[in-house]
């Protein structure tokens, strides 16, 4: 039995609110039971040095956590006078998920910056902005069609991301901080609206796993980003 | 004619509501108007160096904005290496309001943070951070008591801020963003609950102000903060 | 009783020496008792980013101690990194102080900066700074009224700052570290040459004071500044 | 065909050099063909904060390449201020895959730190360093074991890593950098010497990649690494 | 001719004026013509950290350049984030230099900093700071001596300094900034009392130097060591 | 006798392989023996800022040692934030040693950077990194010659350095670890082919040095670097 009495194949309560940054192009509050990001997709006209003159542009996303959004206060990164490396792993693992599914050469010259600000955390911080940054970053786009700012569709496909893990044993989905903190092993999948995968990022905690329980996972995971797709899709109509 | 067409006097809609963080040992979500905070205090057992062994506690804040909390998006302090100078000017400023208040020796030798994290800015985000900070500390002082961890009362009073300032020749409270982009003089006050002054802080934007207009700045701010401890007391009835 | 023995509206004895710096544009050591700060003041030819093609200038300010300034060594700021808050919070008001008084569009797209170094501090170092660094300042504006470097007159009015405090229950005028160090109240006033009002903060140490306590410092403060004025129109002969 | 002619299915040449670092408590040059890292092996008797009394150890590693390691000669981390977002990221994975074969409990409260510096880089320089950095470990408990410094056995298998990658459509194992600037998916792999998996990571660049693209890559994988526990299983005679 | 009229082996104008810094235990305000630093040492009753429970004591030194020493102003150290290498390699030597002529046994576990602010630059800071320093650690070291803190004589003898360089092809002494600019060869000599070589540092500008023109540098270097070890006794009378 | 059984002017062996760093434009691994040095030239089309339109280009070195290159494991120096004065003072003596023999107006605007990086450290660290440098400079600057980069012969001369220092009171070339850190005086010598002077640097450790003392060590320094110049030429023969 799960700590939360849910089945193994049963995530919790996701809810998807758009708009709820009153200056951003785009916006999402995103939930996954009570693990809370807030994510704002910025447009600025200006890509990243490494684009200029290429006519194309970029996306890229940000990652936080307010200090006490965790059980014990944990220090801010403005005073520790950098993003510590986890930050910067799912920063760039947020990017690239988003990017999976951009048109670059759509947005022109312009670079897309989503930040999310995760509000409380309660395990699945990254697989939750992923699936919010989507949102936010739909609506961005939606922004900048309806100024003629893009070049034809610069959204190809939905993307979305779930943890799964081995908890005492079973593979259980949308691991939550208890169940996190105990899990043998610890995944997560990015998958697109299409099924295609963009990452896989499996680690043993304790002692490695079969090539069979990953793939149970992975099973678990490709279900569960289908209906996260599905959330998306009913948030955005 | 004020842009929000309130009356000289007139705050925005002030809302407090406690109890949003999860895991805070006391928080206040305060709206004025637009402008969003998020307060959320933290008790540590342990003060800060210059306390050891003295049987005294500290009460400290700190201050940020999520990057999309304004009209631009501004960088993320984390990406700077260190807090601005405005940053800092004004966590200082909460945590030496909070600290007028509170008899740190009934605190034992523990540190209080109050963490005010900006989700929206509409303008006059320190006077508000203040102002719901103090209902944090005070559901965090009430989270102490029932533990017995104080000393006799450690909250000696209600504080509270307001920012006046001088639009268009015109002496107001409580100025948005775009008041106080044109405001002839900004002045932040911070009054107790009986009327004391803690902090008092006047500049003048472009040419300086009569000591006849300070004075009708002060006196809209008592006002004000009156009001405000009003709503503090019903927050936490 | 004051311990300098000084009446409750008696100022230190201030000394302003000007073109003590061989190189700077324009500079002058101000005295305020045993508090003394150098300030130099250096014209560079290109303004901050934000006033590119706009034909304006700007006026800033910063400032230091040296670590022995003080009675207690303090660590050198440029081996903790960064420069405090307190140090910001400094610079701030000094550049703020002076930019009140010149008409930034004759400088035309030029910066000046104002060095205040603290050779030693006995209390009150920030407004010796803003006094001391008007001088600096009047002197530079003079040598590149010399070269035809401005359009107009710069210099719009003086400018002065003081101390004020209660003590022992008493309001008094200048404090220096001892009488700082048991104030119970704390304000500084900036204050023009033709008596209007640029910066004024007040920070109640202990407890809070009222309108009444306020309103005595500010009138001690006007009669000071009046007098600073006086001193840096016999200087500037 | 691969630009290197060899088969999908065929590794570099890798050599495995033991005791090449003078002063290290053990160390390897690792070579997988152009690839060539420097691991080195220290001892240190304190453990990490978090593990004081609790008479368990900690096994890390740090990653770093040589500025002119690269095609292009990359600007050197220390005069940039901090480890880049990519070498955190790296790091972290080659200290939990270390970590997943050692019993720490065995290492009583030391802490082993296994350096990384790669002098010449051909691509999968990560899976190179878990490779080799096993054998610098290897050699290092070796020394603790002949000073008695281990509570019984702390090595519990092996560890090896490899990259594996979709080039042109097709599948292939170790990517050199020319092949892995142009893979659809680019996978590590981090296997023990009883086939366990310790750490799974798989990135689209581009476009999605398949379920079954992706089980074709973990079969590649998990040859390739059985081949490289053989080479250590040799190297360490 | 020199650009200063001064004979080849004529040194600039050299003061030592002590007790300039109020708050110090020692202190010298050192001149060498129009190239100031202020010198002030501090005693602090700690060691550094690897002199602990050795009995023995430390002195340092700290060097740094006021923004507007110089003819341009240099930006501040602090807000670059870190003192540069040329700081660095200064007060290194400073440290260096003193240490050579004390008897740190006698100090006990504590350090003495000095520090050296230059508050006008015109060539040869360096040296002008080791030749005040020493005063400034002499006066602080009488002070020790007089509250019983020194175990014997710590002080066991004079130490100054001199830089010597080749302009127009000619040895010359005590190089301004005019000649340090033109200069072929740039060496300092610091010396001791009694005759001994504490420092020799030569670097050749544009051409390499032959061991007869350094045998001249010698030579004029010792010669002006003393004199102004002269002037130091002088000094401390 | 030495503790190397060496005689009093022998150094150690010296090996100078050419052409180990397969990506750089010039590279060469330098032994003295068990000091390792891996120097690689990199070429830049782009000078320091302030060459910019002067025709002329710039030679720099960055140094740097590998973490276990020393007895003892020291922090990696992209985790300190910085470069210690240490490097820096080595770093720029590289720089300013190598530009002694070069004519930087042949170079064009371009910047070679010689990037010194310590394998294993022995003692003499700086002056092997100087002498193999050399060797790295004369390859890149053929590759640039032959690719018609240079205006005329950019290289003027060899130039090589070595230590020496006193030891037991006797004076002796090439130091090792162990020596150096017993020494009374511990000086470098850069010299060129022709046998000019570039860099003299000779610190007392303990107690000063005579001028004999000083003279001696130049005369072995001398002949080494003599040798060092032949052992340079059969190197690039």
């Amino acid at each position: 039995m799960r700590p939360s009495k849910r089945a193994p194949d049963e995530m919790r309560r996701v809810s998807l609110e758009r708009a709820v940054a009153r200056y951003a192009e785009g916006s999402c509050l995103v939930k996954f039971g009570e693990t809370h990001v807030l994510c704002a997709a910025s447009v600025e006209d200006k890509p990243p040095p490494w684009l200029r003159n290429t006519g194309k542009g970029w996306v890229t996303a940000e990652y936080a956590m307010l200090p006490r959004a965790t059980l014990e206060r944990t220090r801010r990164e403005s005073t520790t006078g950098k993003p510590s490396g986890r930050t910067q792993e799912i920063q760039r693992l947020i990017g690239r998920s988003l990017r999976a599914v951009v048109d670059l050469a759509a947005l022109g010259e312009r670079q897309i910056t989503v930040d999310c600000d995760v509000l409380q955390a309660d395990g699945g911080t990254r697989t939750a902005s992923i699936t919010g940054a989507w949102v936010a970053l739909h609506d961005c786009l939606q922004w900048m069609k309806a100024r003629n700012m893009l070049k034809g569709d610069a959204l190809k496909d939905h993307v979305a991301a779930i943890s799964c893990g081995i908890v005492n044993g079973e593979p259980v989905i949308d691991l939550d901080y208890v169940e996190d903190s105990n899990a043998g092993a610890d995944c997560n999948f990015v998958v697109t609206g299409s099924g295609g995968l963009v990452e896989v990022q499996g680690t043993a905690e304790g002692k490695p796993f079969s090539e069979a329980e990953f793939g149970a996972l992975m099973a678990l995971a490709r279900k569960g980003c289908g209906k996260l797709v599905e959330l998306q899709k009913i948030a955005v109509l």
